[in-house]
Order: structure tokens, then C-alpha cells, then sequence
């Protein structure tokens, strides 16, 4: 079992960061993002802004990849629900 | 700056598990859960579960507490999402 440690290591991140994708394609599709909780994304991005850190700090690769891509689609998330109120759609 | 490492990944962690409460308190008052992915959420409580997996292999105590709570809010935003969607109200 120990031998497959990293493998599930490695799913586990695989699948949290690629998570945001459904949900990006989702709001961008539909153009609503009304039942999205903004402090939710905005404490995704700040956490994750501080796993970036954290990651350059130690030198850990997959922890800075992940989560630059994660920062990109939950940017994109505040993005798209700010657009979208303010076009009165929200 | 490398002695504020550790917190910075404390903070971190603590951010990106803790987004999820206000997502849930939002979904719980607005009984709305028609803009949420439900991919998403399945593959965050699918890799989160993992990641419990992994840190209890590993032995790490911070990665099994954070995720056992995310785990538990995204299984209730799901039963939410559900639960709405039964009703017609989604």
C-alpha cells in the first residue's frame, strides 16, 4: 500500500486543481454566476496565491504549477461574476 | 523570508479550507445551487478523499483534519445541489 503513496498523492492533486475546469466551462457556457459565493473565490485565489509562495519558497514544483493553473480559473471565476452583475445578469 | 515558510503554508491551508464555508452558508440561505458545477464538487470530494488517503498514509495530521472538514462541505453541497434539484426548485 505504501508503495502507492504517491501515485494517490498525485491523483488527489491532479483532480483538485483540474476540478475548476467543469465550473469555468459551466459559467462561461451558462453566464451566471449567482449561486457562486464570491468570498469563496476570493479566499480560493488568496490561499493559493499563498501555496504559490510557499511552494517557490520550498522549491516544490507540482505545487507551483498547480496552483498558478488553479489561480488562472479562479480569477477567471471572479471575473466572469463580476462581469456578469454588473451587465445586470446576476 | 524562510523562516516565515511554514506559516505561510499554516495560512494557506487554512484559507483554502475554510473557502468553503461561506459557498455552503450561501447555498444553505439561497436553497440555489443552479450555477455550481456538479463535476466540480465531485471531483473536489473525490481528490480531497484522496488526499485523506494519502495523509494518513504519510501520517500527516494537518492533511487528514483539513480535508475530513472540506470533505464534509462538499458532501453537503452536494446532498444541497441534490436535494433542490429534486424539488424543482433548480
Amino acid at each position: 500500500m505504501i508503495a502507492l503513496t504517491p501515485y494517490i498523492g498525485l491523483v488527489a492533486g491532479f483532480l483538485t486543481s483540474a476540478a475548476a475546469i467543469p465550473q469555468v466551462i459551466k459559467t462561461y457556457r451558462t453566464k451566471h454566476a449567482r449561486d457562486l459565493s464570491m468570498w469563496q473565490l476570493v479566499m480560493l485565489d488568496v490561499g493559493m496565491l499563498l501555496w504559490l509562495i510557499y511552494g517557490w519558497q520550498i522549491g516544490d514544483r507540482p505545487l507551483i504549477w498547480a496552483n498558478t493553473f488553479s489561480i488562472a480559473c479562479y480569477t477567471g471565476l471572479i471575473a466572469m461574476k463580476l462581469s456578469y452583475a454588473r451587465r445586470g445578469r446576476d
